[in-house]
């Protein structure tokens, strides 16, 4: 493929899945432009990381789309009057869909990358949906992708004429630890990173995804260069 | 059904397919919640009548959600470099996907009304894509509605539960002077909507939206109330 067939979009939130998809990006050979999301989630924090770790892999451009989900709230990341899950074992955190849930939010996030792949005529935009996330989260699954694979097909001028932009899951059958292991071989800068769900200045170490991060490190016999407030024994 | 059942989220741009949609919702028992968005695109000044019309037709909450689509352009709604179609023949303006094609702007809206929705439980979204449009947007055309609708299905939390909100298409194969009739039908109020894709003070009368509008108002021999710079012949 010539350079402009290799052109990717790569949602990046500053977390640990979707900085070592930019890393796989990178190592697939694209030409990377990231795009980050300012909801006005409660770990906003989040940005300052996309920002470094945009920065350290040198994309080409990082565009920061802003908008707000507090508007009607609905999950414990866009309503402060919700609380956020804490200290839950990865049992309980894997039988409900959560309330960290956000309504249609990859859908939102995967609208407007496509929308910006478009413009630069791109052929792939990356997402780090992954089995740990699906297993909680509706619009993380195999099913979905595959249809809103088909909406991109469908609902622009690239899919119309044939060249619809494809949707790369890399971490889409992989766990934590597994995801892990690839961004160590990609050098993925853990310590950029932020997974953390809580409003705070350190990691909380007690969220859901402070936990599902400290356990899969654990598993590993590794050490998350990350600072937390608590490290919990899962 | 029950009341719960029938909330509906309306996409409401104020123009005059939309202002139809929403007092077609109203027709048809739904308790309505419009939904707005300021893109930064060249007529804002929609914004202005969808708040009239949102206003006149008593809706229980409007929404504007706003986001900046210039960051990356590509449409002369979004560019300003771009210029705007003028004076085209009804046949020029169905040859082609228009260069006022937004990259992935139903996806995005659609994305958001469900978000909405969701978090009221709401049961419908309503939006007026219809035959003209699909001749020439990828995004307005019925496999693409089938299609997002299986995204809302798998991609939400209410979906996965056996409850997807439905989307609602009431003017899918309506040309504009079918339309013009239904809204005559439900007392639309025509002199608060605007269809201009101009930045001015009063609708240009040549640019593609106008020209739709003014040829089928000119078909059915009725006179468009709102005020035109010129009152071109299609």
């Amino acid at each position: 493929m010539g350079p402009i067939e290799m052109k990717a979009v790569i949602l990046l939130s500053g977390g640990l899945d979707s900085s070592t998809v930019l890393y796989k990006a990178l190592a697939d050979g694209c030409e990377c432009y990231a795009i980050s999301f300012d909801y006005q989630q409660r770990h906003r924090r989040e940005l300052n990381c996309a920002r470094e770790v945009a920065k350290k892999a040198a994309v080409v451009k990082h565009q920061i789309v802003q908008f707000d989900l507090r508007q009607w709230g609905g999950s414990a990341l866009t309503d402060n009057s919700i609380d956020l899950p804490q200290e839950r074992s990865l049992e309980e955190m894997s039988q409900n869909i959560p309330i960290t849930y956000v309504p249609a939010r990859n859908t939102i996030f995967l609208s407007f990358a496509v929308s910006y792949a478009e413009t630069m005529a791109a052929s792939r935009v990356y997402i780090g949906v992954n089995a740990l996330d699906y297993s909680g989260y509706p619009d993380c699954r195999p099913d979905y992708i595959r249809a809103m694979q088909e909406v991109l097909r469908l609902g622009t001028k690239q899919g119309r004429e044939g060249n619809p932009i494809q949707v790369v899951t890399p971490l889409i059958d992989l766990k934590k630890t597994e995801i892990i292991q690839l961004g160590n071989k990609l050098g993925v800068p853990w310590e950029l990173t932020w997974s953390c769900y809580s409003g705070g200045d350190v990691a909380c170490g007690v969220c859901d995804s402070c936990r599902l991060r400290l356990a899969a490190f654990a598993e590993l016999g590794l050490t998350d260069p990350v600072q937390y407030a608590v490290r919990s024994k899962v």
